[in-house]
């Protein structure tokens, strides 16, 4: 059987699930999204693209973003980010503040929210927050080969409005002296990263190059050492989804990041990547359809991590 | 370069860390453990063993036995064991009781001490605790092809004497209705599988099979069925270590169980399995001198799940 | 209007409130009591007691027994008894274990479960809980002046049996050093002050040394001296009520100490002392008509303490 | 002896703790505070003020400006005050977060920043914060017979500046939705508040009318009325001192309200106000000369509220 058809029969097994779940209430683009859309997409190491679905519309990467801006903050600061942010789980809910408290401000790890904010403000450095996004995005269209990839700015700005909770965390890490840059400058950041807009197939083949061992298969570039990339894949493993992230590595058994506009990106080691996309979310934010739909690819190619 | 080589260099690159670390204090027999103790013992896809250093000299297993446990408890309830424990990270020291109290006594994952109980509790079922316990110690004997595994009831008796926290832990638990046997039934069961006493060659030996989804590869016997040794692989990855679990897949890059008695087993699926052994922890509580052999021999050999 | 007449008012005013609220479920002799009953009784610095309802009813006191363990052990230790338990409001639940451990043992107050657990043990010191509590139920009825106050022996069996919150409260503050006593031994002797069997009438008897400054003032005798009468007050006013202190302060207005068996006795300084008894509990744990009544009584005699 | 000698026997006996303690490091005016200083006032019903030490010195009213805010507030809204903020002591330091995520945005009391923030929002209705601000200070004015007092705009700006912790705070609150103006709206107000300078004996002399149920006994006006009055006094006893109001119950025994600019105002009931000002604070933030002084004057007085 073809990759491809391998594909089309994970879609076709997990079809009662789509449209379940609920969409992201508290801005009105994710509010609106339409449930019923999936998409997966992977990129296998020879470079090739197998698409089923919805995988050529673009949405926000949300915090699918907070990868690639780890990868590009952590070639600047090398080890030394660590100073500013864990590698911890954080065992509880996305946004929770009760444990950026008891840690005084020094988030749990770079994949929530409050650790994006602090790898953010590393990135950003001594530069403007346009200049940093703009590293940040020729880094995406590098990894993707697409120079077309975007910052959706209008989205970034009703973000940025409805963002009270973030706004919040931020301040609150800013009150324990762990950002360099003024608040407002880190969560402009922060919010153009969660607007780039893409398809699960550039995703899929954004993330490629950590399914090799920090170096593209196709291009032959090196993104980033191997031992980043390794790191990496572990964080993704350990807390790339939220509250449920025990629960993927548990069913699905990749590294992997979900984003609360429906996107999840997965990584299976020598095989490639894969991104697959849905709007209805489960409880803890994750997308129902599409982490069904790489349990069930996974379990057809046998790519767990775990054996 | 041969295996045993490699584990020689090894043991000779991490010396410096032999020695540091603290030992647990809280129980008598483990604060007099000589910090400068260290094995490391690997049990290759062939059978072979490889053993440097203290690898025949029994210690008590601890909290390494929960994976144990887990994987007899799966397979008497199956998916029905996750009605009363979750699959998370806890994000929090070893032993908190914040977040049982927050989740109403369903703790959040299988390889914390609250989330032991209630699977020791599970696998006790309507025998009684010696009755369970005997099968727990035929199963690690099967696994570790060594008949003369036991408990050390001394030191299980002791341990009890001392263990006001997780006889708190317990009485918690039970407050909320997750236990369906008298506390202290589950606490004798408890202390006694932490008690088992075990040589790093004989852990790394039974843990073989997670390392060949769920199949010895020596013996051929079917331990347990691969989907639930990659799903305890997982649990092991993302909540192996206590509040360093991030850090360990960060850093080693393979699934284990670290113990307080400074011993960590590490799973190289398709590989093998090793066991360390150095009584000094780190301060979340794992063996300083047994991870870092650990990170030098992944790094040594390209084992990490990661890549 | 003589005071027999407001009380009768009072009495009247409220009865809608009458059989509202939820009987506390966890202890059977507690959950089959009869939510219509109600008595209030007051005891005045002239000695005279006056009494509406079901004011001769013994009911167990639970913990409105705190009070009199507590103004025992603060004879017995004096300010000593400070280095084991705090003297702040505790801002959570009744029973939250989380401050507990926030806080590594020392509870918060001693008018909170944990807290008494602490000053039991105190009392007990190194005596057996037998002897403490014959010197508790000795201080118990001098104050009442009423020799036949007795402890329900069967109901402190039975809550014992029940009592797995307590139990691993205990075990958590022992295991943090800050219990002497074996923990059984102080949970015998906690149990045992929380079903001492009284009236209204009994009750009100009992404290009315709090209102006037720690003397009897019927016999004359110092029960205790009035800078600890003060504070005993104090106590009561800012955490008599478990999570609804604050509330019965701006309510009421006066010192008080709720039990989940519906009692309430409170202390107007200067006049005298009031209990109500009504089985049926707010969301909180106190009597929901008791709280009631004691608003009124207080609106008709301007014994607010905070004019 | 004369009130004014009590007053200056009382300086007299607390000499050694001036000096004492630490200033509120995070506004640089505060941080500048001279330890020596210290003043102790008290206006008495006759409307005589009786002064000692450096009572004439004009110093930021900080959060002892939330008492006169919420008076003003509760006049406005009346009980659907409550609503939006509790009356439950917290139960945790200054500033907490963690009790906020818990009860999801409504603050647990007033008289924390948290809570103050609600009351502001909701004094400033659907005016400006400009507009609210001045009738807050004519508020103030009046209740301290003074027209000359007016808000320290430098500082204001200076503390809004330095002021992430309580942004963090609003900005939590407003994604809870408990908040209707903009959240800098809301701090302006706020900060402007806090920068009301006062001396100790204008300070008394505006909190009086708490002491005689409302009524300033001077002018013969009624402020507030009497239940209301009540239930203020019976939230600063509960909770006026941050996480060490139930100590300040327990050695003072008078309600009252402390500011980490080293001002305490305490009301006595019947008798007076009294308003002490020494920067050097204790560990929870509560003057140490200050509280030290208004212990000793209530023990020669015996004014405390519990007897």
């Amino acid at each position: 059987m073809s990759f491809q058809d391998v594909l089309e029969e994970v879609v076709a097994d997990i079809s009662a699930y789509r449209g379940q779940g609920k969409v992201a209430a508290y801005i009105p683009t994710l509010a609106r999204a339409d449930t019923s859309k999936l998409g997966v997409a992977a990129v296998l190491g020879d470079g090739k693209s197998h698409a089923v679905g919805d995988t050529d519309e673009a949405f926000s990467i949300q915090s699918v973003a907070y990868v690639f801006t780890l990868a590009l903050a952590l070639q600047h600061h090398k080890s030394a980010l660590w100073n500013h942010v864990g590698r911890e789980p954080a065992g509880s809910p996305v946004n929770s503040i009760i444990q950026l408290e008891m840690e005084k401000g020094r988030p749990r790890n770079p994949l929530t929210a409050a650790g994006s904010l602090v790898v953010c403000d590393q990135l950003i450095g001594r530069r403007s927050a346009d200049e940093a996004l703009e590293e940040l995005l020729q880094f995406i269209r590098t990894c993707a080969g697409d120079d077309n990839i975007a910052v959706d700015e209008t989205l970034a700005m009703s973000e940025s409005k409805a963002g009270a909770l973030n706004r919040s965390l931020a301040y609150f890490i800013a009150a324990f002296g762990n950002l360099q840059n003024p608040v407002e400058q880190v969560l402009s950041f922060y919010y153009r990263q969660c607007s780039i807009a893409m398809t699960c197939r550039q995703l899929a083949r954004a993330a490629l190059f950590l399914a090799f061992d920090g170096t593209d298969p196709v291009t032959g570039a090196q993104v980033t050492i191997p031992s980043r990339s390794r790191r990496i894949n572990a964080l993704m493993l350990t807390a790339g989804h939220y509250d449920n992230s025990g629960d993927f590595a548990f069913r699905v058994g990749l590294p992997g990041k979900s984003s609360v506009s429906g996107a999840i990106i997965a990584i299976a080691p020598g095989h490639g990547a894969v991104c697959t996309w849905s709007p209805g979310l489960n409880a803890a934010g994750t997308s129902l359809a599409g982490a069904m739909a790489l349990e069930r690819l996974v379990e057809r190619t046998g790519w767990s991590i775990f054996v």
